[in-house]
């Protein structure tokens, strides 16, 4: 096969940096631009000091120049803050560029920009051809997509969570609320004090209550899966750990359903999906098996008590809930085999 | 004032220590009986090498020997497993000590035993003389009390967030998810491989679920302080700390309250308390301001879009959530100032 | 007793927030100004949230005002940039001011500035006259000090530990190896991608070797206090902790010497002392037994194979080694007891 | 090539998982054995949850029969307690296996095994045949050999930073201080208060001090690359990580020796070894970036001011120090690339 020319954007960040760590492996993605805002000129490992041994250690990093992006790539992967590739995209896809965005900058509707995101959406036209890539949702969809809406890290186990539950009506479609936790590389890598050791070690917090973006998301993720409407209510919080996000969902339970029929159903949808582990009866999602892998952890366990099905899901937020799933979903566009250069065993402990 | 002769059982546990620890500071609750099932025969310092410098150090541990105990102590703090100072009790209280007990062995109706700890209550006349002691809520019945249920360190927060908001109408009465959030100290000192160091960092998980004994507890401490009842399903996780719970509640918002009015409820309901710390809106809890502190943090946001009140909260679960909060409530029981020995700002960073 | 009047300059970081913090349970120092250089105008409980229920909570910070501090305070703790209070102390100290260091700018001679602290000293006059604060061993000097240069984190240890073997001929003269451990609070509360909890988690690694200016510190502090000349090498290293500094000093063991007559000689050097905890033969040293106190663990291991003694020590470089320390010293000007607002027992686990 | 019928024994501990992870990507070697002695009967995703996506994830251990052993398998690699593999090694060494042993039965001379390890050797005659297995030093014995001891985590970074240095003469032959940090997966999977969660996080401890077995394993592995003979003491200290193991090496400095003549000698020693970084003069060695791979970083310092080398080492313990070696040298004992299934980048942060 011929090797697919690819771009990295916002190669000095956290998942720009698992992009071109996990790329090292794939025998056809071929790193052929990395690029980067404010990093440009520097070498790859001396942005990433932990990448001096890889193949891509030498590369030196470019600014992010559209024209020149869209001459030498066939395949952008953009990791860029929130509103950034939104404004790249047309230009890069009218160069006839596939593109993976890793923001949030395709996964909502026009309208719902200036609410959650804050800005007016720059290319809305581009918005309704966008696949919001689930893969195990969505497989059929990514065949030759132009343009995937990789999906956020909360969002990413939520949507798989719920969504056959909800389908399959075992739970009902009123509220759901989320408890999210996660490791601090879910905020970058930029450097704050909320983020420090000294403030991060022995704390718990909740933050971006209740706004964050990640809530329309999972709405529209659920609702794109299953046609139904639902309402969600998200709060994550910050927990003491570099990786891994864990999703804890409260939903109406349907009449009758039991853990083990919420077990069987996670069970039958993801038969055969080589990333999806539903754990059986008893057992417990830990979000540290997840780490470095491009693995999903689901639990589902109803409370009649309450009336209460508990879903809950663990990735790892830099590979299913970024760069991993990015790589899947552009596996899939270009017919590779879905596996391809993603882990799926984790290092331990 | 005459010192009171006091008993720690279980002195070689996390919270025995910290009981042992914090009496050091306290002028008239003075250790005389250091108990302990295992270590007896060794010193407090070599049971916890921590207190290696504290007055008792050199204080022998000794058997639960209930006679020996009735004979030399007034007050008698238990912080031994669940099940076992149900068997204690009678003795103790014959002999006339005031029992303020650790574990869950008298927080419950005497129903809820079987179901929700394995155990038929050896002891159910005393049950409804014990006084729930969440001392913010029940103060007026501690003074002179002769048996107190001290409350758990998940079922403090949550109690304390929820019952004001509650009794006031702000929050409805179905059912309330609580989503708690422990370090392994809550696990207690015993080696395990599920608290090692190994498996914990970088890890979270969700446990019991979902029938954690701390559910009953919250309902009927609920109860107790509003006379509403109300439906909880709780799900408690580890996460990579040592001290420390934070708990997340979802509860039924009432038509037109908001942030404000939430947490106006909540600041009039705690004024003039001194543990008690309520954000102003726009503050996030962070568990590690009250760590080594007898201080609750509580903060509660309106989300009317989904319908839900969250209110979170925050102790350490040996301090507030176990050793301090008991040694609050036998202040009060022996008319001493609630604050004497308790600490109220943390060891920070 | 009368209150005296106590500056603390530098409130805003973490050694000012713990000076604060144990000032708030002194009974005789009462803070009546908190200088810093960015946070002035804002309250002591915005600029450290977790001082919100400590005493001094709604105090306002003040700029660093030498003619007001030196009005309005008979005490001045700086906890400031090295190089700062070299600069402020000459009219404090004219204006009768009392002056604790805890920077490094009064602890070495003159001609040591420019090539350890990369600046020439602007009060060499009042080196000479400056106490050096270990106040073990030095502490018949500082009985109404004007000046006090309380020592360094990583000092401390080494200087407590070496010194007596030193001085009782146990160990050599020769060079001593010192390689240190430290928690990230030790570079300040300033934000950096190298104390990021991102970094830092399961990171270990040397840093500024071989030019750390705690050298000259330790070299002079062993001289002041034996007489002795010895030659240091100090590799720190960053752990993944908040706080506390453990050192491993490698000395050349005298002839005969084992580690009984090393524990033996430490034992006797501290009797009495209340802050020095001489560890039994075959006891380790634990850092984290120190967090919160005042105390200095040693532990001291003849290898008479390798010709070699090994001295650990450990403190909380937050309290032995920086904001107790310094309260310590200024106990001792002033005539308090020497243990006044200092605690010896960790909140612990 | 054909497949290697492949054991592992000690399956279910931290080393066995690890090899059993990464025999999972390897074309050649094919594990048909997984021996345990505790756990046979399980599965291997049972012992090991985190296996549980693996390839071996359902295969279930058997228990540690030599008989069987030595007929179904080729390759053997034991990661058994120390004393364990002395005994079962003659009786597959017979069978015509090649036996790669972890633990540390056949580093030492048989004289040694009483006093380092306890325990007479019950197989002197093979100890002599043993290959000491750090790849990049004796990499000329390894080709068809038999038996080989591949080094402890601790002396594989001492000595491979030190032996080009003292063979080169920039470092003297007299005593070398090592001090060591490691994560608290080098004492293995057994729980432990020691190395619970609880007394870890916020912990640095010496242990063992100064009689760690790894002592005489670096001398004999320093004298077997260079034909010198040097005193190590060593003195390991546990911090609050997972996996890692970096070393700090205090060696007499050569006269004239300087950062960059020790930088370049080691560059030259390990130019073109694949998994030995170098690091340039005034960048620090970092535990971190080695985790998950089988690379050690190096660092050298001269300090001539107190006439000492720093040599700095770090490795991942389960993997250059554990399961990563051992299969670097099997891979050139059977004559496959060195690299093979041994990963160089790290999963980071």
């Amino acid at each position: 096969m011929e090797a697919v020319r690819t771009a990295v954007l916002g190669a000095s960040g956290f998942a720009g940096g698992e992009l071109t760590r996990l790329l090292g492996e794939h025998p056809w993605f071929e790193p052929t631009y990395l690029g980067a805002k404010d990093s440009a000129g520097s070498s790859l490992a001396e942005v990433h000091p932990y990448l001096g041994m890889s193949p891509a250690a030498g590369t030196v990093l470019r600014p992010l120049d559209v024209e020149a992006i869209g001459a030498e790539a066939d395949l952008v992967f953009a990791a860029l803050p929130n509103g950034t590739s939104a404004v790249l995209a047309p230009q890069l896809l009218e160069a006839g560029c596939t593109l993976v965005d890793l923001a949030g900058d395709f996964r909502l509707a026009a309208e719902d920009y200036p609410d959650w995101y804050g800005f007016a959406h720059p290319a809305p036209a581009w918005l309704d051809k966008a696949v919001y890539g689930v893969p195990e949702l969505f497989g059929d969809r990514l065949a030759g997509a132009r343009l995937v809406a990789s999906p956020g890290c909360f969002a990413t186990p939520v949507v798989l969570g719920c969504a056959p539950l909800l389908a399959a009506g075992l739970i009902g479609s009123g509220t759901i609320h989320v408890d999210g936790k996660t490791g601090v590389s879910g905020a970058g890598r930029g450097a704050s004090e909320v983020t420090s050791f000294a403030a991060t070690e022995g704390s718990v917090r909740p933050y971006r209550v209740p706004g964050h973006q990640h809530i329309p998301e999972m709405e529209r993720g659920l609702e794109l899966a299953t046609g139904l409407v639902v309402a969600v209510l998200f709060v994550p919080h910050l927990i003491p750990s570099v990786r891994g996000v864990l999703t804890t969902c409260y939903a109406p339970l349907a009449q009758g359903a039991t853990t083990r029929t919420l077990t069987e159903c996670l069970r039958a949808a993801y038969a055969g999906y080589p990333f999806v582990r539903v754990l059986p009866e008893g057992a417990m999602v830990d979000g540290k098996r997840t780490r470095g892998t491009n693995v999903v952890e689901l639990q589902a366990v109803a409370d009649p008590r309450s009336g209460t099905a508990v879903i809950v899901g663990a990735v790892d937020n830099l590979i299913k809930g970024a760069a991993g799933q990015a790589i899947q979903n552009a596996n899939l566009v270009f017919g590779f085999p879905e596996t391809t250069a993603l882990p799926r065993t984790a290092v331990y402990p």
